[in-house]
């Protein structure tokens, strides 16, 4: 598809520097694109990016529309506008709307014929799918699963049954939600499985990470609010919230039963501990543990930066050995 | 399906505490239970939960059962005797038996007529499949694996060659059991693959969560005992033995050929190096490192609690001076 | 399949002591091998190993051939040469010439006569899959995936549009490759989704393990150079390139944009933080996490070995306390 940047100034607000006639037809990097390419300039301090450009149109910032050599979209937010005309030029899979002859479906699921079902797909009892959602190759959607509009998931993901998605959430190959939380009762030394019979309530323009899983409630349910950003190979434990807006990095893992709230970050790695609250609007930097609530916003860290390994066996050695050294530093002060 | 407490009574053994006829349907969370729910307190020191049920029936220890608003079953483990009978009213998944037409399967693989296999599944050469087994949607089973009876494979489970499982195995979805392991030989720059021609044996009663992933044997087998129960996204390498009724917390990492105890807990995101062998009834909590033998029982740790980020830095960056600040106390300890 | 050690000989150019008639059909391990069995000594310093050899014959080093109770292969490198031998007596999966009837297949794509495509596979619109590639059984291949010869998709293999694998690369189950990555520009509260319209290349010999995940570049690509080897749940982000012959241990995390350079190594649960560079030649221990560009090659960490708990939560509260206690020591040193 092409646009030009007249329809695209109409379509998101945005106002002209140059030829409405520009036409674009794909996003690329500054150093990297040439004819027919849109780029952005994020911020005004950016500017010295004006000298590497190469696209044949630019969204940048006001302040920055006179010096561009090329015809420019000029916003408040380029990184933004960028996405979403990126979005516009590069919309998520589609496919035809039906269901694919090898896909399995029972008879009870209620599918929107403007739904795509793709090839090899199974489909449970009871399962709602919503109008325009793309359910990709090699999906598995239990019993009584129900999906809203517009929902992408991308191939091979594993809903189990009763799980609830909200409107246009992305949910990418591998990832498994509603999966049975490790819940178990101790009995000697056994450890008796507990049913998890909650289930996981997502809203909507959630997105999830390939191989990442959320686990179903233990009684009551698993939920992640509205605009929640989850990267890849993070593990969510049963009956954890997560508020609106908030964003996971890779690997993060949360035991069971921790909240996070609103507009939280958190960086990859990062481990929260069970049963615990983490207020709104709290960043955790890479690799940070968490073992007790946080009831202020701010930026909180425990990972430790690498160092060369003979400097930092030294490092450690003395950690361990402060126990020490500040016994004798106390009787020292004592005995002076 | 419902079940009067009379009958729950008995069958589980235990001291009915009110009407034998108050019939139950489900379990549920204290806050949350109604009419016709099953909820448990677990200890007497809880007993200020007695004031929040809205439950038809409670299980409880005999202490609290004078106290109980409701009608009580009583258990020397609240908790292991309610999972039971929360398994009764919430089966594990089921499905007919038999095999779905969709299904792959070798001619020469044995299935019991007793077990389910699902749709899209794949089944090797020489596969045993025993009673009552459950194979979920998806699933790819290589040749030569045995799967004792009663096992639960819920959808997507990648089983590989000559793996078995032990009865009343759980496995959830995405996860791979017996895939090739990290077994590279050096060559000047280049890493020549080693072929792993081990295999995996897991005992009766494990279960293992979502996206998991154990790596065959090199050359010998790696083994998981009897009763361990191992969560989402646990990496565990070639050759790791794993004792009986063992826990690991999601997010572990098992290098190569380490092994680990009976009756030991590993919390979330802990990680153990290759080649070394942690005793029976340890427990690492959250985000540990072992990089040598554990001998003792006891807990072990070496992770660190969040702090604010800027006094952080500050520790870090005392920690890494150290080496200074050391340095300047034993000169001054010298020259005294 | 069996060779005799004169065939092998002659065919890994290694010198043969002892029967050239002797036949090995499989490897095994120096403590449980038998009739028929191969092993190997790697080094002369593990010459005591000679006295538990049980299997047919071994490789090992010359100085050692004279020494070897059984007939012997010496190799100047004997783990190298066995892992090849093992090669040969325990070939990769391999299925039948021809695509599977289960198999869904996009009238576009080309597919080798020679090549194996397993049952339910999903191949897409204008893939090129080459001569003896074996698609594993359950695997998705998206739109205009290159797939050059002898490539290995185990089972259950996601790669999505316009990734490309170079000669000879494994895949393990439930490896994700293309994936969109965490790309969102702020705006107010919310995250406004990046298209990700980059893809991945990935260089010959390269392995990749299960569950692992490697996300497509957002505008240019994410690059792995040829001989890299990538163990089980690892997460490589957006635009991350990885020089040829480095090799990632379980469960390591890099953000987007990372560098890492050729022959590294990563112990397992290494972070790399993103937008960084790591140069040639640097081992990071396990669990260390990197937050700046490494300029010099060499060994790095800052993972912490376990200790006690309770010597360890000593140890955590006296680092949090170092603040004081330099600022005490400063003052003391001011005032003496």
């Amino acid at each position: 598809m092409a646009y030009s940047l007249g329809e695209l100034a109409v379509r998101f607000g945005l106002t002209l520097h140059g030829d409405p006639e520009t036409r674009v037809t794909h996003v690329g990097s500054l150093s990297t694109a040439a004819d027919g390419a849109l780029t952005f300039i994020a911020h005004t301090k950016l500017a010295d990016q004006l000298d590497s450009l190469r696209s044949s149109a630019v969204i940048l910032p006001a302040a920055l529309a006179e010096r561009s050599p090329v015809d420019a979209l000029v916003s408040p937010n380029p990184h933004a506008d960028f996405a979403r005309i990126a979005t516009l030029l590069h919309p998520p899979p589609s496919g035809p709307a039906g269901v694919h002859p090898s896909a399995v479906i029972d008879p009870s699921a209620q599918i929107d014929p403007s739904a795509h079902v793709g090839a090899q797909v199974v489909i449970g009892a009871g399962v709602s799918i919503g109008p325009r959602v793309y359910v990709g190759p090699g999906s598995v959607i239990g019993e009584g699963v129900q999906i809203a509009e517009d929902v992408c998931l991308v191939a091979r993901v594993t809903l189990l049954a009763r799980v609830t998605l909200g409107a246009r959430c992305w949910v990418q190959p591998g990832a498994v939600i509603g999966a049975e939380g490790f819940g178990y009762a101790p009995e000697g030394e056994r450890w008796i499985h507990v049913p998890q019979v909650g289930t996981v309530h997502i809203g909507a323009d959630v997105e999830i990470g390939a191989n990442t899983t959320i686990d179903r409630g233990a009684l009551d349910d698993t939920i992640i609010a509205e605009g929640v950003k989850i990267d890849n190979l993070v593990q969510i434990g049963h009956n954890c919230t997560i508020g609106a807006h908030s964003a996971l990095a890779g690997c993060v893992g949360l035991a069971g039963s921790s909240h996070i709230g609103e507009r939280c970050r958190l960086g990859g790695g990062v481990g929260v501990a069970g049963h615990l609250r983490i207020c709104d609007d709290v960043t955790l930097t890479g690799f940070t543990l968490v073992t007790s609530d946080i009831r202020e916003p701010g930026f909180y860290s425990s990972g430790i930066p690498a160092s060369p390994t003979a400097e930092w066996r030294r490092s450690v050695a003395r950690l361990k050995r402060l126990d020490r050294a500040e016994g004798r530093q106390r009787k020292k002060e004592e005995s002076s």
